[in-house]
């Protein structure tokens, strides 16, 4: 039972020597057994909405490594597509939808989505009879505003100008648009924990790219209506909120949104990341890319963070997903690092 | 001389109402006479590098708008180009180099710089001698980072993956390749001031993206030694450094470099702008989005700079480039609301 308590301990506000460890998209390309069982499942879709092949990714990192957390192996988008939109992922193109227009948002339907969903919540259940007792298990949704850039645009873009152009245009429809996600992604978190997830954590991939003001009506709002729905049905069951390139507003975000435990990406500076321990665990944020330089690069990221926030609550991850060319070898060696932090 | 001395009060740190205001790109696509101007110059490097032209489309917003101030036309990638790297730009791709590895850095040319460039210093000399009087004249340069983000990359990435990686494996390297182009970009700036630049700006796009190591060395220290070096020669010339995405580091950045003027993205909350205001000027930061949406979205972002901000030294800018999408009746609402502007 001791690493299961542990990232709970933090998530308490705790610290745990060494802190809880996991990586964001652990499971992931940058594994041979990855690859081999994405190639049996065929399309990306098959892989999430397939229990067998979901759950057996899902276990892939945690086999191999031990990491103290595992995260449900899905995708953001499966929202909107239990929401009827369609879905469908090109190889290097990723994600592709219909943009979609304001007289879509009516058309949202979601009478059919815990139906659609029930393979994702299958996988939860046999992840937690399956995934070893210290081991805890997150599941996820991606936030209102993110999935409404993916809706909006139809694909990745650099800069999500669609989507904030179309809040700008039309904010009551990007209103109502958020209603819904709000709400479903609330019913879909809840469902989660009620399959047995430990922990929840939204992703908001693109909350850094809006000004003072949109930031607040599309990212907080949304985020704080989630966390209050989830904490009226599972008071003790904390959430993690990642929001990011939120940069100083990081902490605003924690107060007005009631998260629990904040994931922080790489840029955020490791003063300002003690001063936000202050509030509770933070999570993060070694820049993925020291994975895969190894050598000084990565001791010396890995030394900083645990130097800086390594006596406070603290879950060692990254701060952003694992990227497909990082050497195992290198996630050994900061596995090694992480797990030999004592305190001081 | 009224506006002149106005954006260079305000660089002194007094409030000038209503603020000095122009726009990052303001020579640019939205405009039809730039677009006409292009057509006829035939490459982007033609224009940059054919004082004619240059000029021409420099003067162009200042003719339409009044602006109160006029940035050269060129691009940041002239500095590398003169350096002896290859450079074109290709419709709908943008720039366009040959990779460089560790081992081209010692075969970088300066011998045929200020040859190379002396296109640009003629067009600052033209511009300041066809200018209004009240129109600040800026030079700019690309910061060593961003310049160096392309020059590895051989191209536009959105994460520039492939520089930091380089920073990560060859410290040294790097090291190397950014007091080449410090060397280069403060005597580059040096010459335009000598030519009739007023300010200089230094445009650190890619500054965001890095973790707080790699910012201070990356980012930071090449522009303190730029504006070191600017400062030593010209003491009274403002720089303007514009860090773009630098979060909650931008205070840090200001105090560490020492430039006169500070560039704010469209992230940064109003509370941080106004904080960073007692430190001297800062310049920004309208989304480029709500000057294409036009309307609420428009006077309502307008409206909240002015008043969180106004009071304090402001140049007036979007946080980023202005988009060939934006209506020019936008730009002339936006102008008219600053312009109403007079201090409370």
């Amino acid at each position: 039972m001791t690493a299961r308590r542990a990232m709970l301990d933090v998530l308490k506000g705790e610290p745990v020597f060494p802190p809880p460890l996991w990586m964001m998209r652990q499971a992931g390309r940058y594994l041979p057994e990855y690859r081999a069982t994405r190639k049996k499942a065929g399309s990306f879709l098959d892989l999430c909405y397939n229990p067998d092949f979901a759950v057996e990714v899902t276990l892939q990192p945690i086999r191999r490594f031990g990491f103290d957390a595992s995260i449900l192996f899905s995708d953001i988008l499966v929202v909107p597509h239990a929401l009827g939109r369609d879905l469908r992922f090109e190889e290097g193109r990723g994600p592709l939808m219909t943009p979609m227009s304001a007289a879509d948002i009516d058309r949202l339907d979601g009478s059919n989505f815990h139906q659609h969903l029930a393979p994702v919540y299958a996988t939860v259940r046999r992840l937690r009879a399956e995934l070893p007792q210290e081991t805890t298990l997150i599941g996820f949704c991606g936030a209102p505003w993110t999935l409404a850039t993916y809706m909006i645009a139809g694909h990745g873009t650099p800069d999500q100008a669609p989507a904030r152009l179309f809040a700008f245009r039309h904010p009551e429809a990007m209103e109502r648009l958020l209603a819904v996600l709000v709400d479903y992604s609330a019913q879909y978190l809840i469902r989660q924990i009620e399959a047995g997830a430990d922990v929840v954590q939204i992703f908001d991939s693109w909350a850094g790219i809006l000004d003072e003001a949109t930031f607040e009506a599309l990212c907080v709002k949304p985020v704080a209506e989630i966390v209050r729905r989830v904490h009226a049905t599972h008071p003790g069951v904390p959430v993690i909120a990642f929001p990011r390139a939120a940069g100083s507003r990081y902490s605003t975000y924690r107060a007005k949104t009631g998260v629990t435990g904040l994931g922080l990406d790489w840029t955020v500076p490791l003063a300002q990341a003690r001063e936000l321990q202050a509030g509770g665990a933070v999570q993060g944020n070694l820049d993925p890319l020291r994975l895969v330089a190894g050598g000084r690069a990565l001791s010396e990221g890995v030394g900083a963070i645990l130097d800086a926030l390594g006596a406070g609550p603290l879950i060692f991850n990254l701060g952003h997903g694992i990227t497909p060319d990082a050497p195992i070898e290198h996630v050994e060696a900061m596995i090694r690092q992480v797990r030999s932090y004592t305190g001081r």
